[in-house]
């Protein structure tokens, strides 16, 4: 009969692995119908293992079918029918087209070495490590519960309610107020409610290209609408789009406020076309200057604005947690896609951001982060505004953890960020943020991974890359 | 001019308090053009309190454009445009037609007065609170990541890869084994990669009502198939469903388990038409009988099977953990649409799974819970096999947290849940199991959240119910 191993190290259990070799050997036909298994006895014997041992294994094969047990001639291998050989090369699973169109992102660690300039990432020495784990420990055991409300826990939507209103006057209840996974996560939840595969939906270009990937994968049209100085440019967005997605606080990428104008022409325009605005408010926690323009959702009287906030930037993107301020007409249907796909948001992670909101801790680490992302801003700003060689210029910005650096005009010109890589920069192309042409090149640097001490070298050396 | 109100008990600031009021003032009229409003000063000694709020108050509405200040004259109410005023009723938003026929679950909390028999509930009692604390406290610092792999971690999809191949035989390496937030999460993925909105999938009928919604939600047509003791009548796929979801290990609602020769046509079945077989393995940790037969990932020669599992009913449903083991030629599509949508799994939870895999502490659970739910299965089976009037029938079950009973065979029957929700009996129909038209009549009776002491007195309530 075949041989058969056993291997020590193997964290298999012993019948696990007699199962598996003599399985494999009859589905391979090395053991073929007909074949007499050797009495188990003898197998246990010659492993010196437990014969209970053999007789589960062969117990398994038989229950599978492989092996029959035929009085007077022990175990035979069976003459059912196997797995289909491959006689043919049958095509692997391929993904649809157009989900094989989405584009991944690769924020990767930055090396030692490197000067992190990546929008996004932010200084991890920041983070409140003892008020985040003392949150924690007081709310483990909500993983106790059953199945909880796919809009989250009512003490994290009223504190979120509560803190949202306050820090940036956005009129919300608790019963308005749902929890998701981040920005992109609330942006995808809308649109599965709001538009159905086909319709056309806006966003600024440029723009975030998170957004647009999951936009595109549901089977939407994305029409890119350009923006000027004030913002979207209003008049240029189809009529027919259901969904307009914005960054009025602080554009993705270019860094421009909305102005209030603005603000109240595409209020009218969601209003006469029917349509929706979703109003991302990413980093609006970290302004520079001066107090920024009410939200939309506060200006609108229509219902037509769903409000979408992260705590990606305010808190860690390692949480996973954002949220949404929804008219009520949406709440029902985004209830019930919510719970049909995951359920709802992990209740541990809620009571932890909960207690964190409401005993202060969270305004707390915000004082702080402020006023060390504000220094960095500020040496950022002022190293550019020295060094940054003739061409090339910073673009305002009243907020966020990044600055942009538009490039000379001509858009076809190679992207630098290789470029910039070999230099330890890493950072972001402007070009990325385009959904279809590219109108402008430049760069996003981020100075929320970067450490204040790496301000200068990081765009001294830029600026020797851009000057050769 | 106008009254100010403070109110010491609103836990905004005060200048946000002096802002609304002014603001709200001024939208609804009751402060018009070119009214002027009282000096700061005044303002300050009449409240008593600090000027620099009353300026920072005025300072707000100025920037946002409602005062202005004029030299001599203090600061008037602008004559900017508001926020158009709603003349016509506006249509508020409203979800699509396909968002909105989602019928939400409704699993609530059972009163103390009630016996439990919702199938997905667990014993909360059963919960190894003490070890997952430890896993938790040895892995908050997680929390500290940057943005982490899609995929999941490393040591999580190895954990995952090594225990299920361990416990159910699927042939799965870390690289293909994907974290989700839940079963339901993991086919949602699946079908936003292999699916374009308008394609066919097909799907158990009855069978489990949250895929249902989930596929429909994507736009997808979903056909009811309908099964016989083998599981799923493979003849009556639809020859261009792209995606066929199944229970083999124990269907979903009826609880036969797919014998091995009906599971080998369903692969070549798929194997001939190109489409993909999802794999729902949602409960097979709790078998009552003989080792299940060899899973479809197991036995398919031509990476046509996604594997899916959960730690909804192995662990708890609080957790929102799940997982899927794809074959590599959708890994790269699979990482891309999750990156865009929530990027990763929440690290935290993910470092605590981890731990309480690889130190034993699941299986430990495992066993303790096999062991409690096993012998409420086997009451509640013998319970029911006395009890049970005529024309009700204990279908079989191999594996599983219910049991389900079938009713006489006229499907216009009424549905008597709410009836048995009088009695004090909460448990699901058998007929919200279809997608389609119920063809038949039944509940099912989960025994997971029922104590073993009301298994008896429950079936009592039951019968007493279906023999009037």
């Amino acid at each position: 009969m075949m041989e058969l191993f056993l291997d020590p190290d193997d964290p298999r259990p012993l019948a696990v692995q007699l199962y598996e070799q003599l399985r494999t050997a009859i589905a391979e036909g090395r053991l073929r119908p007909g074949d007499r298994l050797t009495p188990s006895r003898t197998v246990a014997a010659d492993l010196r293992i437990a014969r209970a041992t053999v007789t589960e294994a062969y117990g398994r094969l038989s229950a599978e079918g492989y092996i029959e047990g035929h009085s007077g001639r022990g175990s035979l291998v069976s003459a059912v029918p196997q797995p289909a050989r491959r006689r043919t090369v049958v095509a692997a699973l391929q993904p649809t087209r157009r989900a094989g169109a989405i584009v991944p992102f690769a924020p990767r660690p930055g090396a030692a070495s490197e000067f992190d300039c990546q929008p996004g990432h932010l200084d991890p020495a920041l983070f409140p490590v003892a008020d985040w784990r003392r949150c924690c420990l007081r709310t483990l055991d909500h993983a106790l519960g059953q199945y909880d409300d796919p809009q989250g826990t009512p003490g994290l939507r009223a504190a979120l309610a509560n803190w949202v209103l306050r820090s940036r006057g956005v009129a919300a209840t608790a019963e308005q107020t749902f929890v998701t996974s981040g920005a992109a996560h609330a942006v995808d939840l809308v649109a599965r409610v709001l538009a159905d595969p086909g319709a056309t939906v806006a966003v600024e270009e440029p723009g975030y290209p998170p957004v647009v990937a999951i936009l595109r994968s549901q089977g939407l049209r994305v029409a890119g609408v350009p923006v000027d100085e004030h913002g979207i440019v209003v008049e240029a967005i189809p009529a027919n789009a259901r969904l307009v997605y914005v960054t009025p606080s602080h554009q993705y990428p270019l860094g421009m406020v909305m102005s209030r104008r603005r603000r109240l022409e595409l209020l009218r325009w969601a209003g006469r076309s029917g349509a929706a605005i979703v109003e991302d408010d990413y980093d609006s926690e970290f302004r520079h200057a001066a107090r920024p323009l009410e939200p939309l959702q506060r200006l609108d009287r229509d219902g037509r604005v769903i409000y979408v906030g992260t705590f990606s930037k305010t808190l860690s993107p390692a949480l996973r947690v954002g949220f949404l301020v929804t008219p009520v007409t949406l709440l029902p249907a985004l209830r019930a896609v919510r719970q049909a796909v995951d359920w709802c948001p992990p209740p541990a992670t809620q009571g932890a951001l909960t207690e964190f909101i409401t005993e202060g801790y969270l305004d707390r680490h915000l004082r702080r982060a402020r006023r060390r992302y504000g220094e960095r801003y500020r040496l950022l700003r002022s190293s550019l505004d020295q060094l940054l060689p003739a061409g090339y210029r910073r673009l305002p910005a009243e907020a966020g953890l990044h600055l942009t650096v538009s490039g000379p005009r001509d858009a076809a010109d190679p992207d630098l960020t290789p470029i910039l890589r070999r230099h330890g920069l890493r950072l972001t192309s402007l070009r990325r943020s385009y959904a279809f042409e590219p109108a402008a090149t430049g760069m996003l640097i981020g100075f929320a991974g970067l450490p204040y001490q790496h301000v200068v070298p990081a765009v001294h050396a830029l600026s020797s890359v851009l000057n050769s």
